[in-house]
């Protein structure tokens, strides 16, 4: 399976680390994650196709974006949306309670009033997309120093985002593209009344579990089905995609339009280094130890269990997403490749004097930039309070009020008018909280801050004094009540007074640190980020001046357009075949004498006779993805829908720094799957009519 | 699949360089392939299980050895023996004619009358063995030199088995265990007159082709049954294992007895990196350049496909085994252990002053004999008549009216009395040989030695003159009458004189050869086979005396027990289950739609609704085997037959130098596989009631 953009499942522990820096990358045939203002027109032709404006207009409007991670599709003209299991399944459990567990029966109706609303689940179109990069670098004056001008740059974009949201109410981001090569303004119409239509039993959608996660052959029903609402009505959704239940031959050249979360295929050989030696092996222990702490609180009964999965899932498809990234970067070979391809554009920027005292200093200024980050970094990472959604509600809180009383162009991240509604949407949900899940996340994070900061370290001070974890994590979950919507919609409206008159514990705790943290993220404002930012998009625009712009950027969770053939690819020894049938699903399930993550839905033995067992099951593509990509569509050149991106295969994991044709592979679920499962598993009759146009 | 022992496939081309020495190690659980008179009593306490002398005499009396290569069971009383299809195989070839091609229509048969007779198969029953190793060291004196002590070794060994044939009539070989730390005296009831019963179509054999060979998950019918008989009437075979349709279940304990071929287990670190450096990059360049020329002479035709088909498939075999063994010797953490065992057990030796007098210098001496055999031994090895079965048959008749007259000590190893019987049934075998594909194969292997050895080398111009290979090929192979069985009887027969006499091509080339060769084999043995073997033995001796004889000694194509688990294991970053089914079957051949090396027999299809398709297919246990155990039974503590071995997966390919229990795993069929095809595909009921008893 694949992992949704790490960015979002791991919130602030990506952004962190995640700075911007560039080398040479020449696309080879089917790699790139291409932006629908630049089309890999030149590729397709050895295809023999090109795809017209209006088919590209086509294909991005039919396409959505899930704002927790994950893309999507329309699939009938009535809003009906397509996507993953699995990046349906946090709705599934927050809709889900002790007597209903949606997770494991799957969610099914007939009749369009029992589709079940999500309780904060925002879908994007992309409407338009227009280049500002002009507009953002003007904003910088010749005489500003660094600091001055990254916060002139982050003035410009708050209020191009503003100007826009205000003028179309669309939700409106400027993206860095090519690691400031380009800004971007792009507009989404945004969607936050998503209703579940259609959900299997996690064992069939996420069949053979964390184990077969991220690898192939594979046999999964990772599908779901949403219907996109407004004003209590389905959305008309006029450009949808067409259903092809044949699916794509053998060598068929297919398209899917999606969301990559983030490549670093453009990253300084020094950048990789860093991931390599310090950022890597930082979040997996960080994960191991989140693992421990979710296995030991499953283990209380089952309703725990339900609580926990979810996360465990998430958990566990980070880690061995990460650990196969991992694999990339301890690659001789892979980094033997980069390094020469760093090397020989260093050498042709060198060759050309204007170029080399225009852009020559930039990787220097870059490597002296992540020595200093090193120092600080993993201090920074641990000075945080991590696994309480509740603590994550008061500290956004805290900087609300003294934030957003501030001129736009003045405030932190995150806290510009444009981001507001999401930022609202995520704080006032009405997902239900687990005290005693809290409380162990909590408790075991705080353990980990301990163990990996010197006692006394500021951080543990405040937040600990001379109390143990378990202590502070019971008193801060007991003494609560930010799991009241109503309390953190009064908290913001009634501002600073209100919060500094608040006495709920994880107010007052977010009130002490905050201080702490905006010290913290001054220092890395001024001291990493706006440095590397300008050596950066040096090195970005070092990049057009010898390559040109046949090139895609770097993956941000924004739309694009990636291509390839349906195709199999050796693999331990032998052949992957390009698909797998209902035979393999069967014969898996027996190999393993149905055990655990290898035991089948009943359903399936009950009406296996009516099943159609040589119907494809999964296949895989050439198609260059990654996490994010999540529910892409596959579709083939008449836009017509062949399969549904779930996953990459295991060797496409090292494919974040360097796409490789033999190994690397989407994996989908075939659409005639689908289709032979809502007819003869689920008889959901009405929902295959509808997505088959008949 | 698993390859038939290198050792005989490739005759002489690994004779050269298999030299002997060894270093310690230690067993871990469920390795070893261990001697009869050894068994792994200890081990096998943890099981709960103790063999006791009767089993042990059981099995080893049910179990037999196919001279060609490879391993079999009886599996009824009446002297019906099964082994693998591809132990089968050049067998079925053989029987074949343009007309008749029984490796792609299968050979199947229900009346004993049909079953057909093999025109050279031999097969063997281990009858006794007796501890020969004082004799065989009483032979040499103290005051011999090396070559002295070399040769007295030898005659000594020659004349035991001499001895023991005039005494017994049955099969004596002297073997070498643990390189020279004991001698045995084996004692084979043979049998000659071995007739087929039933193969399955190639395709449902050897399903996945060259792909799949050596992987896991696998699904074929690796099976053959042959009938012994004497005297024109099957034989009794008193001693044969009980049918288990059932099988094993998942962690079930299992046994393996059977004749693997070689192991490097005990080769000091120097001689792997020979391996590593020198003997596999040389013999596999020989098969990549033969196989060229034999897929160049089967686009002439369908019968020179079917002539050149078993030959490919034997190469393309050890091909992809002698890579995945490479594999291991390129892997530095395997290469690293290997290093540091053998460091510490020379620092045990060095620890005691008596020890290491008695053995200390023997590394050095084997490094400095090493260095000596890389200066001469690509020459030694492209100074020979490669790819002709005629040319083959004319060396061996001038050698042998020269070597037999000679008293039976003297002669050259291969000549001697006890040696004779096999000799002459492969001389004399009535197999067919086809003119044209030894033709190209004889002129393919003289452009070899051309390109690999210097213009102006003896062989060369002994060989060639100012003649092309081909035209010296063309010439040979149209001059020859060797393929006449009465010719070479009558050559044999003639003596010295006959063969002086004749002028038939292939004979006066072999006569012209003889001496050169002769001074190179003398050399070599006078030079390295004369230091290693002392060299050897003392380090074996050393081993004794270190770690005593809990141990087992590197495979050498003598019957051995293997035991271990019925387990899955991980791979490709998810887990490969225990066992397959046919569903699986069905799975891959669809998903591969039909083609090629995926394609099924037009039976499989039309009888597939008479099939239970959850009917267990290949199965794995952790059981330590190697070429030459394809097809060994599977036995259950009742020594009952619940599969048979066929293959080792591609993981297992470095078990030639380490076994590893995490990824090390045989791969059998599954007796319920067996019955099942036999009576719902095959229809052949007769024989399903034979082998379960009924």
């Amino acid at each position: 399976m694949f992992k949704r953009n790490h960015h979002l499942i791991f919130s602030n522990l990506f952004l962190l680390l995640l700075i911007c820096t560039s080398i040479s990358i020449i696309a080879f045939a089917d790699e790139g994650m291409w932006t629908f203002d630049n089309p890999p027109t030149e590729q397709l032709k050895e295809y023999g196709f090109t795809p017209t404006q209006e088919w590209l207009d086509q294909v991005r409007l039919a396409s959505v974006r899930f704002m927790d991670g994950g893309s999507g599709s329309f699939v009938s003209p009535n809003g009906l949306v397509m996507t993953n299991h699995h990046v349906a399944v946090g709705q599934l459990q927050k809709i889900s309670t002790e007597e209903k567990n949606y997770v494991n029966t799957g969610f099914f109706t007939s009749k369009m009033a029992d589709e079940h609303k999500c309780p904060d689940l925002e879908v994007n179109v992309l409407i338009s997309m227009d280049d500002v990069t002009q507009r953002v670098r003007s904003a910088m004056q010749e005489d500003m120093d660094e600091v001055e001008a990254l916060k002139a740059r982050k003035a410009e974009i708050a209020k191009i985002e503003k100007e826009s949201l205000d003028e179309t109410g669309l939700r409106s981001n400027v993206i860095s593209l090519y690691h400031g090569g380009e800004y971007w303004l792009y507009r989404y119409k945004k969607y936050t009344d998503v209703r579940l239509v259609f959900a299997p039993e996690r064992q069939a959608a996420y069949y053979g579990g964390d184990f077969d996660n991220f690898t192939y052959p594979r046999y999964d029903l990772d599908v779901a089905f949403f219907r996109v609402y407004e004003n209590d009505k389905p959305v008309e959704s006029k450009n949808y995609f067409k259903w092809n239940s044949k699916g794509a031959a053998e060598d068929e050249l297919v398209f899917v339009p999606g969301n990559p979360g983030s490549t670093d295929r453009l990253y300084t050989y020094s950048r990789l280094e860093f991931q390599r030696d310090f950022n890597y092996p930082l979040i997996l222990k960080y994960i191991d130890r989140r693992l421990q702490i979710l296995h030991k609180y499953m283990k209380k009964g089952p309703e725990q269990e339900r609580r926990a999965l979810v996360q465990i899932f998430g958990l566990e498809n980070g880690k061995k997403a990460l650990t196969g990234e991992l694999s990339g970067l301890l690659d001789e070979n892979l980094m033997a490749k980069r390094k020469t391809d760093e090397e020989n554009f260093r050498k042709l920027i060198a060759e050309n004097p204007e170029w080399e005292k225009e852009y020559g200093d930039a990787w220097d200024t870059i490597d002296k930039t992540i020595e200093k980050n090193v120092t600080i970094a993993k201090e920074r990472f641990y000075r945080r309070i991590f696994g309480s959604k509740m603590a994550g509600f008061a500290q956004i809180i805290v900087r609300y009020v003294t934030e957003v009383p501030k001129p736009d162009a003045e405030r932190l991240d995150g806290y510009h008018d444009s981001e507001l509604p999401q930022l609202k949407f995520r704080l006032f949900s009405p997902a239900p909280i687990y005290r005693d899940l809290e409380e162990a996340l909590l408790a075991g994070a705080l353990q980990m801050s301990l163990d990996e900061l010197t006692p006394d370290d500021e951080f543990i001070k405040i937040v600990l004094g001379n109390r143990t974890p378990e202590e502070i994590a019971r008193a801060l979950i007991n003494g609560t009540q930010l799991d009241d919507v109503d309390l953190r919609k009064k908290l913001i409206e009634g501002g600073e007074d209100a919060v500094n008159a608040s006495s709920d514990p994880l107010i007052v705790l977010a009130r002490n640190l905050d201080p702490m943290m905006r010290a913290s993220e001054k220092w890395y404002r001024e001291n990493i980020e706006s440095v590397l930012t300008p050596a950066s998009e040096k090195i970005a625009k070092a990049r057009f001046a010898v390559y040109g712009k046949d090139m895609y950027p770097d993956a941000t969770f924004t739309l694009r357009l990636a291509y390839g053939t349906v195709k199999g690819y050796p693999m331990n020894g032998t052949k992957a075949p390009y698909k797998t049938t209902l035979y393999g699903l069967f014969d898996r399930s027996l190999s393993f004498d149905q055990k655990d993550d290898y035991s089948l839905p009943q359903r399936f033995w009950d009406r296996q006779k009516k099943l159609d067992l040589s119907t494809p099951v999964n296949f895989v593509s050439t198609c260059d993805i990654i996490g994010g990509n999540s529910g892409s569509p596959v579709i083939n050149k008449k836009a017509e829908i062949v399969g549904l991106i779930f996953d990459g295969n295991i060797e496409s994991l090292p494919g974040r720094f360097v796409y490789d044709e033999i190994k690397n592979r989407a994996v989908a679920v075939h659409s005639a799957y689908i289709t032979e499962a809502l007819h003869n598993l689920y008889k959901c009759k009405n929902l295959a009519k509808e997505i088959e146009g008949k």
